[in-house]
């Protein structure tokens, strides 16, 4: 049975992983007959939003590989833990903890930084040519990640002109994609959807993903 | 366009909603083209706990609308604003926030009490002969509320031998159920699937949701 990594980054749209997005992800595999590795950095999000209200909670902490259990239902490992060679693909689920957590893209933009762990994982992917999928605003990290190692590629978050310009200046070749559908790279073996960067229903975001698994598990 | 209630308990499976179920629910909704009405009460979580370890977090307070937010996105109302003349249908998600917030059935059993804005919708819902659907757990509060009111019905919470006795003795008639199969009281317009009480895949809990919800709005 493949084994896919599928790297959380919190739980909850605002401050971690987006959770359709990732419970989309790990139904899709599933009915593939795929193992999900599901997996988080062992850190402090960077903030705590309410999402009742979309405000920050002043004095609150949560960490990262804690809260993305919810989603996991436990069965979640560190990431400084986990090796290339333990799995055959890696897929990023969106919200905001991609950008807050794994990296500080929502922060810094182009100027980011990215989780070592994570940086680490998806160069020890990239090198052993295993193919990666990233959703919604999850591929500015790996632009980032491939830009500085100056590997040409291409990826989409959809159709935001803004976020397109910020990953075109890490590095990356931006093409506009609509939410039902997805990019493909087949040189790097990357894909990409944009999701909840545009979705404005789950069943749109679910058509790209399923499509999105699809080609990631046809490129193993 | 039909609009449907979701009722959320948290999120988390071990101390709020399951968090596959509800997006589960959310998605077969929106593929049958109805509206999701996303709501829960506006009260403190029984406890909050660390989905890593299991253990339960001392001193942590969360609140059930805040956290069931997440889950919904930001669109969701307190469920004690919300009359059953609103909407068409109403179904609830599992996990143990069904069973420790909405009731106390986690820790009475067939002693136990429902919230009451939740048992107040339930009935308006019965009482106006629209379809109630109860997934996972969260059938136990309904077996609570209408063999309160002497209401002859038929529930599932899967096979669990202990559980299907609280459930006969506050007043339901409870049939064993295979994890992609349902169990429907077409006389109250009920429909129980036992999801994770018995799923070990997410596919298997998706199976039985789905028809689940296809059965709810066939009632409609």
């Amino acid at each position: 049975m493949a084994k896919v990594g599928v790297i959380l980054s919190g739980c909850g749209v605002y401050d971690g992983s987006e959770i359709h997005e990732s419970v989309l992800i790990l139904l899709a595999l599933d009915r593939a007959g795929v193992e999900a590795v599901c997996m988080a950095p062992d850190i402090e999000q960077m903030h705590v939003v309410d999402h009742l209200t979309g405000n920050v909670v002043s004095g609150e902490k949560r960490n990262v590989l804690v809260e993305s259990a919810r989603i996991a239902r436990g069965k979640i490992r560190d990431i400084g833990t986990v090796k290339a060679s333990e799995i055959d693909a890696l897929i990023f689920p969106g919200g905001f903890g991609a950008a807050k957590n794994l990296c500080n893209f929502a922060v810094k933009g182009s100027d980011c930084t990215v989780d070592p762990e994570v940086a680490r994982l998806v160069r020890e992917i990239v090198a052993a040519k295993k193919p990666l999928a990233a959703v919604c605003i999850a591929p500015a990290l790996i632009s980032k990640v491939l830009g500085d190692d100056k590997i040409a590629h291409k990826l989409t978050i959809g159709t935001d002109e803004e976020t397109a310009r910020a990953l075109e200046k890490m590095g990356s070749k931006h093409v506009s994609c609509p939410v039902r559908e997805f990019v493909i790279d087949k040189e790097n073996k990357l894909v990409s959807t944009p999701a909840y960067m545009l979705a404005g229903r789950i069943s749109e975001a679910a058509e790209g993903i399923e499509k999105t698994v699809k080609a990631l598990l046809e490129m193993l």
